[in-house]
């Protein structure tokens, strides 16, 4: 069902994807799922996210594996290998070869710099970040054109491209009238970190790349992903799992702060309202983007989430299915150390992955409780590393602890 | 008239203006204006549009001096220095330095790499192109978030970002109702090649700043401009004047062929309508915005031209003017190098910058006589690099002459 072919709609013809970012916490676990679908996997990878983590003093909390060891667990499980190239994006080199090796039919672009307050830390980590996804996004378009110009671009984008606006979102464009005249336009961007920008600069090139070479790409707006990538019998085989103020995700923080029975810490009001994924959720939609290719030249755009969901109520969400399951949990909202709106309006549309077959996880909690339960033999890996959890990157360039929310009176 | 102040609205206030791209042809004649004018000017550049259009084989048809020259002629004539500085804007500490020293009112940014052909060369061009345009603003703004919070950026960008799209084009936002809310948006943006892409990303970037720094900004949409920038009593004062395929824009280049009494060579059929500004013109504006700065945290977008021309008919002006003062010309179409929409709406707003007193140029074509009798002193230095007129560099990545226009059946 979620298979029909690339070439000539055949149900479940098996491709060769081409994995960047291969090492990271989406990329590893898409590699085994597309693996387990029997599709062709090669990947490539310079093993940054596991740099960037060490350095904002942190680690998975899941142990994960050198490369060496994952690809003797892949061939073990699958009976086939991963083509594995380690190497940079940024480096046209890099790219044109692993292009020109795998022959992919599809390019899944995981390999991105995705964390907001690490672009925010200061102006160094502003523009390695933008450096580093703009110019991988380029060499892999480059690439593409020179190299497999029918191959499918699966990008991976983020609903913060959108930023908060007053109206609804659509997935990606938006016909209106201006001035008594009707037109098609790209809907307008208005992301809050260096990084969201970062993918809106992406966005715009893709755009560009699509129009004028004939590529064609699906750019993802996904959601904030959460979830446990396992648990997996062979722990070679596990995912990574951030917790950290820079690489862990909303819900996957609250969890960490659940399982080591600390207060868990929404920032500000909690009234800001985000889209949100179950990873499970996120390898779905992206099989069937994968399976169903856009024509040459299409640039197509999903917005890629199970649902919107108010911050603070999650966090009471962890904390009352963390309290059911026997941990002390407790909620402790703290100052905002980002720039954004908390009381905002917001409707984003997801159409196009549902029209292909996605079926979004209809409640979360049993997932929630999961991902609690499936973090508690890794309570010991989170408490080393507590100091890892607690935010002190402002938006206007501090470095301090935000302190107790101070509610407006 | 078109002075008011910066502090308290007093007319007539001298100023610190730093500019970047203090070297190139907007950035000398805008130093030269601002000192006729009064104001103190510092400067900052890294001589890199001279290595460039080295590269691509040209040189300026004006001669230009060294930079110490340059600054020593300045001194004679004014009575006072131009500060300079020697340094790359991607190197954060030359940005910091420059900013700290120079404590600027106004902090005018021309220092990117602004041409589309020298982008789509290929991918060594594209990602540099982008690297140095974004990484030098995001600079910029973060020197200005911490040393010059109150200073006022005037970033040059491109009527270019907005491309061609079927409706109005305003300045910068317009206010849409979409599915019965009315929002005020940005007005999306539709870049055509990764020059004018990196425009686009750096006002995404720009906007961010203000919003969440406060910093005040002058975002100016510039119509391509055109003109001599003398003549001028003193040689070491004379700007430069490009040519080549790369940095000559369609007026300047199209009058260096009527110079040297060579085929014209609109591109395809030459319906393309673009808004075009000249050189007076463009110092005028800007220092009326100079003059009159936004409020703090306001990131106010200017369309920047004198009017709409058909490249086309422009051609043709410009051989029957060159025709006039006795030059044999003629015009050759070629087919077009760039991909791009040649029939198409085009309907931009000039009004902000009208609404600050800007009195466009009524007619231009004695302005284009001007340019043509100008050039006539330095048409053997045209002829000598001939072959940079030509154009090779073409947007799907190849590198052959255009040949002339197949007109289609």
């Amino acid at each position: 069902m979620v298979s029909s072919g690339l070439e000539a709609g055949v149900p479940g013809t098996k491709k060769t994807v081409l994995i960047a970012g291969v090492d990271g916490y989406l990329g590893w676990s898409l590699a085994k799922h597309l693996m387990e679908r029997g599709h062709d996997v090669a990947g490539i990878d310079a093993y940054m996210r596991r740099d960037w983590v060490q350095e904002v003093g942190s680690q998975s909390a899941t142990p994960i594996a050198r490369m060496t060891a994952r690809l003797e667990a892949i061939f073990e499980r699958f009976g086939r290998s991963l083509s594995f190239t380690r190497g940079d994006l940024t480096d046209y080199s890099v790219v044109e070869e692993a292009v020109r090796h795998s022959r992919p039919d599809v390019i899944v672009h995981l390999a991105e710099m995705p964390s907001a307050p690490y672009s925010m830390i200061d102006v160094a980590h502003a523009t390695w970040t933008q450096t580093n996804n703009i110019v991988g996004t380029l060499n892999v378009l480059h690439a593409m054109r020179d190299h497999a110009p029918d191959a499918h671009l699966l990008k991976l984008g983020t609903m913060g491209e959108y930023g908060t606006p007053d109206v609804a979102i659509p997935e990606g464009f938006f016909e209106v009238e201006y001035r008594g005249r009707v037109a098609t336009l790209p809907f307008p961007r208005q992301a809050g970190s260096w990084y969201h920008q970062s993918k809106v600069h992406d966005s715009h090139n893709v755009t560009m790349a699509c129009k004028q070479w004939g590529l064609r790409a699906t750019d993802v707006m996904q959601g904030v992903v959460f979830g446990l990538g396992g648990p997996d019998a062979d722990p070679r085989l596990l995912t990574r799992f951030d917790f950290d103020q820079c690489f862990g995700t909303a819900i996957n923080r609250f969890c960490a702060q659940a399982v080591i029975e600390e207060p868990i810490t929404p920032y500000g009001s909690g009234s800001q309202h985000r889209a949100f994924i179950p990873l499970a959720d996120a390898l779905q939609c992206m099989t069937l983007a994968i399976d169903t290719p856009p024509a040459a030249g299409d640039y197509r755009v999903f917005n890629q989430f199970q649902g919107v969901h108010r911050i603070g109520d999650l966090a009471e969400t962890v904390a009352r299915l963390g309290s059911e399951i026997g941990l002390n949990t407790s909620v402790t909202p703290i100052n905002n150390p980002r720039i954004e709106a908390e009381e905002h309006f917001y409707e984003p549309d997801c159409v196009g992955l549902k029209n292909l077959g996605y079926s979004p996880t209809e409640n979360i909690e049993p997932l929630i409780t999961d991902l609690l339960e499936g973090l508690v033999p890794y309570r010991r890996r989170i408490e080393a590393r507590q100091k890892a959890l607690e935010p002190d990157i402002w938006w206007d360039g501090r470095r301090e602890p935000p302190g107790a929310f101070d509610q407006p009176s």
